[in-house]
């Protein structure tokens, strides 16, 4: 047994992972006086092997913006980043169709994890505070001496300090140590879902072949294509497909003929702007998705923070958003804390129930992004709910708003939102509610009659 | 990629771990005509270190028997079995209570782990198709080519072999190289509650200072103790309690004025046959409490078999029994597969949903012994339920008949218990069931009444 270790300006932070966490969080304890330490397994940025092989395009929205403001880097990140203002939904035939997120025209902004990260190290960097060792991988910890033992260039390298963050991202190595200790609650669920990336050239002159100013669904039930706009002309485009079946899956789609058929007949207008999409199928990773969800967070004075104590699908686009969150949290509650053991358990049961609220959230809004978004009921359930969200502004808020553009706690917006399903639910089950839901006095009655279901 | 190894006698086959699934898995593949070699990180038994330091007693029961028959081990193990045909609740003040476990004094079995382990390794070092190397610790599979390395006596060793079978038990090293690969679901999950034995010595001349032929429980709401027979007299204790809090928890206990209160005045018999047990409080170990799911339990030639695949709360004393039956499966299924991998996929398929059950039954089952067991009305319910099953022979079993003397699968016995339970509530709650539910006419026809419940 040791005694916690009290918080005092000046101590040694030690952060494993210089990701978009790492770096954010880096960036915080040295602004709040510590000397901090980051170590990283991958080279620096720039050098080879530093960026992952492939990346879902993020999409930065309130919550992440807010830690970046906090810290004065949105005008450098805003730099990177494009806005998308709804979703732009691509129907086998026909022409598109644009819902957007808000009814004032609010963004989420498409940015590149790797532009960003480099964008992160390099403004880390700049600060006489923080080092950061690259090529170094962690590779054991002991939580009670505050110690890291670490492999960099094929020698093994001790790091010791007086408080250790985990921000190593959903496959972290240290989270294997936590599992290994006692009492440590653990859960890793894939979905029957992979994702593989596709690159849109851009047109002339960096220009944009599609909308630039939203984020494109190809929407077709048991999966679907997404697109998000580079600064370069460019679109990443995401298809989320089955590993395996006879047919709609990975699997099926080794075959020549078949992928032939499955693409032109799903996506006419995505392979007439990706033609090589044949050969990219056979050079592009093909990626599993999966939910972690864990606790205790902390041990002593070591934290998980992140993907390394959350990570999710990426459906609602909020893993980023959430590790930056965790951010912010934990910094409002530092100069309440004595001790990093109290910091860190406070953290652990304020945040948890919030990460499992946009775990769930997350993994509901495949189906809507996928399915849902199709289904006219839904897009009127959808106009429903804008409408009473403009008709009770200080009451009504639609979920993707709670979500997105707000810092409701998760929970509380998962809670809320289903809730505010249900009113909407009962409303459209009236009679003749199709013809009067445009009717301002009949919609807040509906509402009013179904209000004991916001209660609940 | 590789191509499935079809099945032929002769091929060898690699064991890692030689515990009871282990031991007995090697003596079924060595009679159906492999070549066995396992691999233990214990020494031999008898030798220093060879026995955990603890271990709740095992209740073997018809599952497991059946594989031990099966085998011609009964026997054997026969001699170190004490059968025990009820619950012996023990009240605050006031004589025990027996409860039958059948109407026809059906029995499990009380077992030490340590003397059924060192019999079964017997068992299997007498067959000369089995060898076992102890001392060697498991480090790394390569699961496409069927080897196995692992450290022994500081070095390291490897082995192959043309399938793997991993009986390694819950905190299995194998298991964590399925966790690092890709689509491997997997979860542990602690309950608040930890245990710690006691030991509760033999009389004059090796006779039992309490009833022999039953499970003791001392039910207390929130924990219980339990004790169970040993051959020589004694009874293995178990005191199964929160970890935390202000009461009623191990923490608690640490101070002596407040363990002095809490056993006098929950366990006041017990403390007259255990006079020592601040001494062994402060001696004997405090261990957790976890569940393991995990999927799929196979990578090509290599399968997670027993606790290794699905570790359970010891509550319903099915642990051992379900990985026996692992076994019977598993042998039942190999005549009729070609590859190894077509009978590791059967396998899983078959099996996983019965392991969930357990899974859950065994959770559940911690309430009803601390806590349901002393309420009278849930023992007219259990009444009920055993006059249904005499009325009834044909159609009603009790649950625990059905998990502890059949061969029901675990999850055809969950779901007819939970709906046979939801008819003795229904008949429960008829107008004056309590004068009427002994008349044989009056519960058949309730039974009659909501028989529809057994049918969802």
């Amino acid at each position: 047994m040791h005694s916690p270790l009290p918080i005092k300006a000046g101590q040694s932070i030690l952060i494993l992972g210089a990701g978009l966490v790492g770096s954010v969080l880096g960036i915080s304890l040295a602004r709040a006086g510590f000397k901090v330490h980051i170590i990283e397994k991958r080279p620096k940025p720039g050098q080879p092997g530093s960026a992952p092989n492939r990346s879902i395009n993020l999409a930065l929205s309130h919550r992440g913006w807010q830690t970046l403001n906090a810290l004065g880097l949105d005008a450098a990140v805003g730099q990177i980043a494009l806005p998308m203002r709804g979703r732009v939904v691509h129907p086998i035939d026909g022409p598109t169709q644009f819902f957007p997120y808000s009814a004032d025209g609010q963004a989420i902004f498409s940015v590149s994890r790797g532009n960003l990260n480099k964008s992160l190290n390099e403004q880390a960097l700049a600060d006489p505070n923080i080092s950061i060792s690259y090529s170094t991988k962690t590779t054991n910890i002991d939580f009670e001496r505050g110690t890291v033992k670490a492999q960099s260039e094929g020698k093994e390298v001790v790091f010791e300090a007086d408080a250790i963050l985990v921000a190593e991202g959903a496959f972290s190595v240290a989270r294997q140590i936590f599992q290994v200790s006692d009492r440590f609650d653990f859960s890793q669920d894939y979905i029957p879902h992979a994702y593989q990336e596709f690159h849109l050239e851009a047109g002339e002159a960096a220009t944009w072949r599609q909308q630039v100013d939203g984020l494109h669904i190809w929407p077709r039930k048991s999966f679907m294509m997404i697109a998000l706009p580079n600064p370069d002309g460019s679109f990443t485009c995401t298809l989320f497909l089955a590993w395996d079946g006879d047919n709609d899956s990975f699997e099926a789609l080794k075959d020549d003929k078949y992928r032939e058929s499955f693409f032109r007949s799903n996506f006419p207008d995505f392979c007439a702007l990706v033609p090589d999409f044949h050969t990219q199928f056979r050079q592009n990773p093909i990626a599993s998705l999966a939910t972690i969800r864990c606790g205790p967070w902390h041990h002593s004075r070591t934290l998980l923070i992140g993907d390394a104590a959350h990570a999710i699908v990426p459906f609602y686009g909020q893993g980023m958003n959430a590790g930056f969150e965790d951010v912010y949290y934990l910094m409002q509650l530092l100069p309440h804390a004595h001790t990093w053991e109290e910091l860190f358990t406070r953290f652990f049961q304020q945040r948890k129930p919030m990460a499992d609220a946009i775990a769930q959230l997350a993994l509901d809004n495949f189906i809507e992004m996928r399915d849902r978004v199709a289904d006219p009921d839904f897009q009127w359930q959808k106009k429903i709910d804008a409408r009473l969200a403009q008709l009770m502004p200080d009451s009504w808020i639609p979920l993707y708003t709670m979500v997105s553009f707000s810092t409701i706690p998760y929970n509380v917006a998962y809670s809320r939102g289903k809730a505010q399903e249900a009113v909407v639910r009962a409303i459209m089950a009236l009679p003749d509610a199709k013809s009067h839901w445009e009717n301002e006095e009949w919609l807040l009655a509906g509402a009013t009659q179904f209000s004991h279901l916001l209660e609940a």
